[in-house]
């Protein structure tokens, strides 16, 4: 289990995406160090449970379910969807208080988000708004990945676009000169994270867009990257023809993406990672999504390699100081936010349990 | 290694079976955390030694046997089976005290006993007596497995035969309706372990049974399980054909099995399973002992998986706190038995410390 | 990380065959617990660096050679061969301390030397002359293996040549006899290490050199071990045809080796080990350094595992004592030897500390 303060708790988290759950399946999930069993029964209401039968810690997610319940597949105990033990095989009583934890969630947009902390501070107004993944004008295919490494320093790797420049040149970037020639026109430090801003002008579309478009012609690029508290991340792209003029708001000649991008901590050293690349354009086409898709699993490769190395490094020796530079400074600043929100957190709880 | 008080140490344990040692070879087998060479010599005798050399730790399991003796294929030392060095190559004087330790072994009924604690406590009348193993009235065929999980938590499973419903219902239970319909009929709390048993009445057969008979017909199944410290289990099954008079005392109607079972931790999280389950019928077909022992490997499997993913839960989570049904009745007596043992050991040691 | 006083620090140590630089190849090798980059850039000079970019810890080997400097493919920050960090893109300034650790290197007859502590302390004429490497009269093949054990157990295992006669009868060895015939002759306490001497007169020849030589006559064989701090052996072997009077010096009927081997910690539980088996006959024929070589690995195949084995019992049971035998002469020694200056270099840099 983490240590108290390593994780924010009382936060919404994208535990899963709803089709993940589609057929009735038992998915056993390590959230935020917690074993959580999601499922969705006959009603089709998505449910989070403890994954451990209260009676001898068997995992649920072995078991079997019937109708929104799910039976424990050891001695066969039986819960309700709050968690409550509603049958004990060979026993006539079932005490009034034996079950297993459940967690609040809350389904909106093709994602099932979870509140691991205290169930009674959950309010469903809290989880961002993701208008993307219901409007029509976008189009995208929803896809996990897994990574062994703290989502913090994921979070640290979209906080700064120069990274596209080495890691992805040849994929989602497109060549050096963006690191180089280029800089955030503005950091925005928001009380919840941050949002930066950044162009590339007379440039050569990156692979990825190249693949889809088929046109070499140089664009005016725009990057928005907004990131949130705990790690919810919205990229905003924009590919407009080169001079047309869409850094003057004429985006006539522009193709535009939004990357929803969504981390949430299984351990303190790994992560789960849900997102969806949309597109705004020749949307009736599917093999653009399909497109898309497989050039950012291409480049999330990339990434995972280059920060489950660093998670290694940082692993073998606590001692191993980083130094920042200019660029961070996006990224120090969510630090910050991060911190101060779990020290309150934690705060919070002690006043509660001296109160 | 384990810490103190973990496991009970002045007790008889199967090391192996003695068809393990029939061709010389020198089995490395841990047993409660110690490093064992088991090996039967030119004599046929079993030896049980510490498996690494006195000398600079290389495992005397890669070594040679040379007639009862062992010699370490580093340097070449050689003990005889009390564990004494009997030879230096290239030095003339072997310090007399120089060797390595050797544990008591009984061998009987097949079975190699070892003593893992003080070898002048080692009484071989303590060991229990299994008449099955020996009797031309019984036949079957041993059997070995290994769980990652701690002993106790295999010892839980045997301790309430509802599992048998949920975890086996296509195998070794039959139907889950034996969960709900049957009770214990008597749990007997003994000094040194439990006693309970179980009847099923007009029950259909359960499929192992049924594979070997091929008779559909309705039987009424009784079930005494006897559980003795450390983790030596007797499970007595009958099956006669309902309403034969078979819980009346008339077994004319009813073939009946004994599952010998032992269990002998390896490490505080890992176990080694010696098993035979033996049938009272149709002896010359050698079909049939076959048939059983398949049946019961597949039935195995089924609680390796629940009790390994049960161990890994508990691992992940030290806090996490069982709660008790009523048919924990069993399990909570042995529970009792055995810690109240381990204590005793523990003073024991310590009173011979401070005298 | 290692503890203090694990490793003797201030010492040179092989980190490197020069050919596993020649390409280009940016080489990742943890060395006494430090995790380095090796490479040679456009100059032809061996480089070693710390492999952690200081900006966020990335591995600099999965970046960029650059002429004679590394460019990290995260952020695209470049270092010059001295860790100087010469280039951020995006950035005016580089901060003139910002960069990482380089260590010290020497090449030298086809090794690359790396220290480990202090640069002001490395002095190149501290390294260990090896002529055999550069001298013609010798040839063979640079190796390189990896062990799972600590070096000092290796070490062990060369200061004893019964070893020879058990682990290797069939490879390197030739016979049993070699242990219970023969003694050192003389065990030399060297300052900074030992020597031994072996001879085995009137002796079949070992499989390795009956192998190349296809000789099967009578052969006296001398062994001289030499064995220096931290861990570099020197084997100076001499087969000549028995009673040709090579043990009064006569070598006209001689065939010689010479086995240099190289031990340097990765890890406290793990090693890079470097040799050359070199022979002075049969210049011209390069099949007998590759069949000499073959010899070797599978020789040294045997030693890794008895080795390794002899580690896992270790690690299993910290409270495990080895019991001295006689010839234990020479590792006792070096043993003393080795922990003497580790405990010197302890004091030295504690006195730093308090002056």
């Amino acid at each position: 289990m983490a240590k108290d303060g390593t994780f924010l708790m009382n936060c919404w988290y994208v535990a899963a995406w709803d089709h993940e759950l589609i057929d009735g399946k038992l998915l056993a999930r390590t959230i935020l160090d917690q074993p959580v069993l999601l499922y969705k029964g006959d009603s089709g209401r998505a449910v989070a449970l403890d994954n451990r039968c209260c009676h001898r810690g068997a995992m649920l997610s072995k078991g079997r379910l019937e109708g929104d319940c799910v039976r424990c597949m050891y001695h066969g105990l039986k819960f309700d969807p709050t968690g409550k033990c509603v049958q004990i095989p060979g026993q006539d009583v079932v005490p009034a208080k034996l079950g297993v934890r459940s967690y609040p969630v809350v389904e909106r947009d093709h994602l099932v988000w979870i509140w691991p902390g205290e169930a009674a501070k959950a309010d469903p107004s809290l989880i961002i708004d993701i208008p993307y993944l219901r409007d029509p004008k976008w189009r995208g295919m929803a896809g996990y990945m897994h990574y062994d490494a703290d989502y913090r320093l994921i979070v640290d790797n979209l906080s700064d676009f120069a990274h596209l420049a080495f890691v992805h040149a040849k994929t989602l970037g497109g060549s050096e000169e963006y690191a180089f020639k280029t800089k955030p026109v503005a950091i925005e430090r928001l009380e919840n994270g941050f949002r930066v801003e950044r162009w590339h002008m007379n440039a050569n579309p990156p692979p990825f867009h190249r693949k889809v478009t088929r046109d070499d012609g140089l664009i005016d690029r725009r990057n928005i990257g907004l990131m949130y508290v705990p790690g919810v991340f919205f990229l905003e792209s924009l590919f407009a023809e080169a001079g047309s003029g869409a850094e003057k708001g004429d985006f006539s000649k522009a193709k535009q993406y939004r990357n929803c991008q969504f981390f949430t901590p299984e351990t303190p050293g790994s992560t789960h990672f849900f997102w969806n690349y949309l597109h705004d354009y020749d949307l009736d086409n599917p093999t653009v999504a399909l497109s898309l898709h497989d050039s950012m699993v291409e480049g999330f490769m990339e990434d995972k390699a280059i920060i489950e190395g660093q998670q290694r490094m940082l692993d073998a020796d606590p001692q191993f100081r980083m130094h920042p530079i200019a660029s961070d400074a996006a990224l120090a600043h969510f630090r910050r936010v991060l911190e101060r929100r779990i020290e309150a957190e934690r705060l919070g709880l002690r006043q509660v349990a001296a109160g």
